[in-house]
């Protein structure tokens, strides 16, 4: 049924400038589901729990107790997610008893002072129109056995933590203080990234709404850059270990003339480095935009810029925004060339906004399987959607970061559609 | 590595009102991958063709020539389709020579006296930035053998067809006399519904932009429902066979109280039909938002209306916005209640505008990967998103209607949200 | 100062078809301000009194109750005027005591049964986030006695009314009665009529915003009628009297080609007709952009069609989009030519929507100007925009409805813009 | 008939913290027209020129040369500006000869060797749908000599000029220095500044989009703000030397608690100081929302910050927000308190997006009148809304710079809605 015709064989060697072709042996199964007896074993492929009601549950609605935290940087859809949690426990399950947590982590210490917020359908029913986190978020962990002993201390049964792989890492810790006590406590992660670089998750909720505002951003470049001569639209997007927001935001505008991301470094100077490529392009058009994500380029960090930690304890970024702006315009300022550079700094602007629709139905989805999952008994996982299909997953799975492939799909489809080297390095 | 914890063996039987629950022993493959040698044997499971560029290709890329064509109604995305195509042909492939055939397959047909229009990374490069079709589309097909004499006359080897499931099977028919005529001439479908009705692709493009503007028109109902005592916003939303954009626009709204779909008809009178359910929720709540998908309630079509079909050959739907608003009315006004009904019905503003940043991204790489099946020399294809993955599939495959599946997720998650009965028939 | 200096006589005539010229003799004041003593005297020419606050107030703040009604049909920015009426009431004054009344006149008839609200600035904080009224609204008036009779037994002293001329009307019978019972109650109303036809006021809230939805649903019938050979985009805007909405859409979209307004009525059939026009546009153009206002072409109402009126009074429009959709198709088909008009009503999506900012900013400042005014005493009375000052109008001045003058400005640049003949009528 | 009742003598003073209230005696024209005979004499009271097509023009249309220059940074609807000019000169008056001037007052300098853009119907019908200037712009002014020179060279005879201030000076020594040379040349200037600053004229076109555009960015800026604990969101916004934009955004976004804007300096340190007035909103709310323009307090510039001057001339501003910023954060931590601030510098986001619909009917009309004046032969004018009316205004009557005025309405509506104190100084 499903085969292919062919016109004949192929055999004129490809023109297109791909790294990678595919290989016509590699196929994808039509039926990629399993139907194992109880646990899987060693001899069945490996698998994973698909995620959804289940006919048997592990907690007594009347008696359970929830709790929802929200930490980390902001992402479009926390409070949608937040909703859909309230909402499928409340209407779902009966379970009336549900807390919100303030200011991440912190509202699980006392000594912070932060008042738990009580969460009813009539208090979340608008959570969703609003961007950012309603019950506020924070940044680092807290103390592991104070925290447990707080869920403890409020008699809290399901533990819903909406944050990215730090706090799934402090999550797992606290899942194990949990098992280490033998206490009645799921906790289930929603994992929440921007920049959509987990590795085993298709992708993460509010990427989708951040490309659309940061592919409006880029056309106010593409704007700038055309409104004077020699105009050079710079934009640096969000992206710490990884190019996902800028590559899809850039195949999103289709106005961009270099995309710079982590996953494919540069040179500068030199006859193949990238200030040499826009001197030719802005020759020959005029005019370019140049997306930066925020960790590419680090490896131009001067020397006596120290880095230092976030509260996080993310290593803080060189500001390479900042940099190539600074060393485009003496580039150029040399050359005494005219040059009209605009930089533009969005920062904020894309990740605070409310989810567009289909965020929105992805958050709603995230949390309603959470709620399942906690409610059958599972804990230390956590939901996401796994080729097409929402699955339960271990805490450990969404630590490691998912790069963008530099000869994979996307990056080809970026290279095509900016018209940039493949490479801006002098010797490669 | 994929095992998930339970707190305990799950016992108590689920509260939650779920048709079908989720059996723990179906289980999702990690890797949904298989190689096989050569093409796959009947030993081998069965399994799909990658899209991608290939490393050897069929046609000649000077010599090649290419044309597009787009029918039926507009979607969101065409544009961006007809433009990534184009970009693909002429910087990936080095295909100079492509053709765009006017208002659909009459385009093909010489009395009609369309012209053709040249193709070129210059004209095409704003395309994305409007709804619509540059090209023009127009409903019905065209005798075969015409179309083909056509193609041929024009020496066309890479035939590109939009269109929805009657386009497909004017596809399937013109491939089927290509190959009769043993001409060099590869056919390369890209679907495009935008009720996101196919039953072997993830969703169709234009889909997501839809569902944003459906959500947009509900949130103006729910103001006017709201702005009136016993006020009651109707929308009726695109959808002839299936409910998809009706249930994911109530999704993505949460402000929706009944979505009426073809696939679960209902009772209008009678205690538990619903005019008396809506009667209710007025009473308790004073307004409501109703969503009736156009194919929804055929059932009520009254007997003296007669149905015809439309020059597509589809059967003309009975007018359930209309229908329903007439007796939504008259059974208030028996009663002697007010009732402030304001019914809208968005009609093309769903569908014309240009494609939000996802289906922009979508668009363009089913664009680019339609142009590497058709220079590979596969012919009577689509090229589609299966389980996350791009493929190629038969024309036939791409017939099959898709239902919102009643005893699904997307089904419950509307029956949660929304808070409507399961069923509304006096027997069930 | 005030003097432009001119290359020469002109004297050449003008070949602009503007059916009327400026006239250089007539100017406009630099200083269109009077300082009178005490109130105008007949010598001294008719002047306007200056919205804003005043030295002394009339009531006593801590002792004074004030109530917000919003009557007719929604519009952007109500729920800012409410927004701002209570912000300025509670900061500005320290009026505490604020009710809404519920749907319109209504909310003060008892036997309606629609409890107040209590409007404090943490009830409305949000309100400016949402279209429509939180108060609901309804149609037509209510008994005048009965309803002095709730402002009595309340103990309002500031009663703010919402609404249309036909609330405006209802407002001068309450206020002549409050002033015949004697009472010390300050009547001001905030004019509210989307159509943006009251004569004395330079343009009414939520005008603004329509425009811009209207612009966006035009763009739609754009996209539409390029899609299809022979398209036709048919949109029926707002304006039961007058084409304020449909002139000013069609020169803020710039792509339509015929306005139909009531202040300009044409013919259907004939050589200079509405169809002989739109025929010979088609066979150039190949497709057409029609806007028709509601009111347009209420003399093509068939004998047959009875007339009837709404609850508010108004006199029951026939449908002139349906009529003109059909007289078209019909017109191509008796002539056997394809057409594929696609016609869009798109009703409440126009008015249900939030304020923009520059709406919203109005309806925050006539709320301000609407206390003041109260405050001081003033009654059966308008704030409005009269030649870029906010000022007091008496109710009597917003009863008389401005027409697009079809020698003046607008519609000039409309006859400009579309191309259409300044007269579709066979004898003129 | 325009006299408003009074329910009697208002005696109690007004609490309303308003610095000048209005005065009863002052009052404004009902009719703000005055027919003179001729030009105005010393003795009729001063007055405008109407704008509008005249009934006999100086310049014969077919012989009619025309040239649209854009000089400055971008605003939104320069190219609806564009737009209209061509179209009312082509369409309205028959002149086909129509020029734009590439990059500014570049254009006009033969060694930049910018070629001219022929401008038709044809190509400027999309213009509007972008943002920017498809011209191009460019800063500071050129050698007046050489200028003309080439207008002569170009038989130019309509010279249409959209810029600021600065470009309005350089329009004048160009129209003097035609003047000398007695050349038949007609210069119309369409004045351009986003920041709304010019006294003689209602509003400058762009600014409606402009703070629409801040409107939504101080959402973001709320939003962060509630995001974490003490959040501080603080917005950089456009406005040299006067805080226009700030106010007007502040008002259209409802949850803003400060706006720091040149026209009211401040104090940082001290018991009344700003940073000690922030520290009591976060003790009492946990969270605030700071705008400040970017020529606000610029008496805070450090003593070894040198200042400059930009290509137009302009004095370098002192960076308030990066400073602020700083200043904020080094005053918590001081204080020890934790602090999250959240920096946003929108720049060039809210000035390159396309006008929104009430500018886009805003620029054609300015575009239109600009037409009709130089065809009239009118020169060394601008056109310009006055009072709601369109007039004649003479080139310098629009370098005067309008502030903000500290007692007037908006400011006051701005404390109002903020709760900013009126003054932050320590002794005032």
């Amino acid at each position: 049924m499903y085969t292919i015709r062919s016109l004949g064989s192929p055999t004129i060697p490809s023109p297109v400038p791909a790294s990678v072709f595919v290989d016509d042996n590699r196929r994808i199964l039509e039926n990629p589901y399993v139907v194992t007896e109880g646990h899987p074993s060693a001899a069945t492929p490996r698998s994973l729990e698909i995620a959804g009601p289940r006919k048997c549950i592990y907690f007594e609605p009347s008696k359970t107790k929830a709790a929802i935290v929200t930490c980390g940087g902001l992402s479009p859809g926390i409070n949608d997610v937040i909703r859909a949690v309230v909402m499928e426990l409340y209407y779902g399950y009966g379970v009336e008893n549900i807390s919100g947590v303030r200011y991440g982590f912190q509202g699980l210490i006392p000594s912070y002072g932060h008042p738990l917020m009580d969460l009813t359908p009539d208090v979340v029913k608008d959570f969703h129109l609003a961007g950012g986190s309603k019950l506020g978020s924070s940044r680092g962990s807290q103390d592991i056995g104070e925290m447990v002993d707080s869920l403890r201390r409020l008699n809290i049964n399901l533990f819903f933590c909406i944050g990215g792989d730090g706090t799934m890492k402090a999550v797992q810790l606290i899942a194990g203080e949990i098992e280490r006590r033998n206490l009645d406590i799921a906790v289930v992660g929603i994992p929440k990234t921007i920049d959509n670089d987990l590795s085993t998750i298709d992708k993460t909720f509010g990427f989708d709404t951040a490309i659309a505002e940061a592919a409006s951003v880029i056309e106010c470049a593409h704007v700038e850059s055309k409104g004077a001569p020699n105009g050079v639209g710079l934009v640096k997007i969000m992206g710490r270990t990884s190019g996902h927001i800028a590559v899809s935001a850039a195949l999103a505008n289709n106005d961009v003339n270099f995309v710079l991301i982590p996953e494919s470094p540069f040179d500068l100077y030199g006859e193949k480095g990238f200030l040499a490529v826009l001197e030719h392009r802005l020759k020959v058009s005029n005019h370019a935009v140049v997306i930066v994500a925020e960790g590419a380029g680090q490896e131009h960090r001067p020397p006596d810029d120290a880095a230092g930690r976030d509260p996080s304890g993310n290593i803080r970024l060189f500001d390479i925004g900042v940099f190539l702006k600074e060393e485009i315009e003496r580039y150029f300022k040399e050359k005494n060339v005219e040059l009209n550079l605009k930089y533009i700094d969005p920062s904020y602007l894309i990740r605070s906004v409310p989810a567009n629709a289909s965020d929105s139905i992805y958050c709603m989805l995230l949390g309603q399987y959470a709620v399942h999952a906690a409610m059958a008994g599972r804990t230390a996982m956590v939901v996401g959607l796994y080729g097409g299909d929402y699955v339960h997953l271990p805490l450990a799975s969404v630590t490691s970061r998912k790069k963008v492939d530099t000869e994979g799909t996307l990056w080809r489809a970026t290279l095509a559609g900016t018209g940039q080297p493949a490479e801006m390095r002098n010797k490669s």
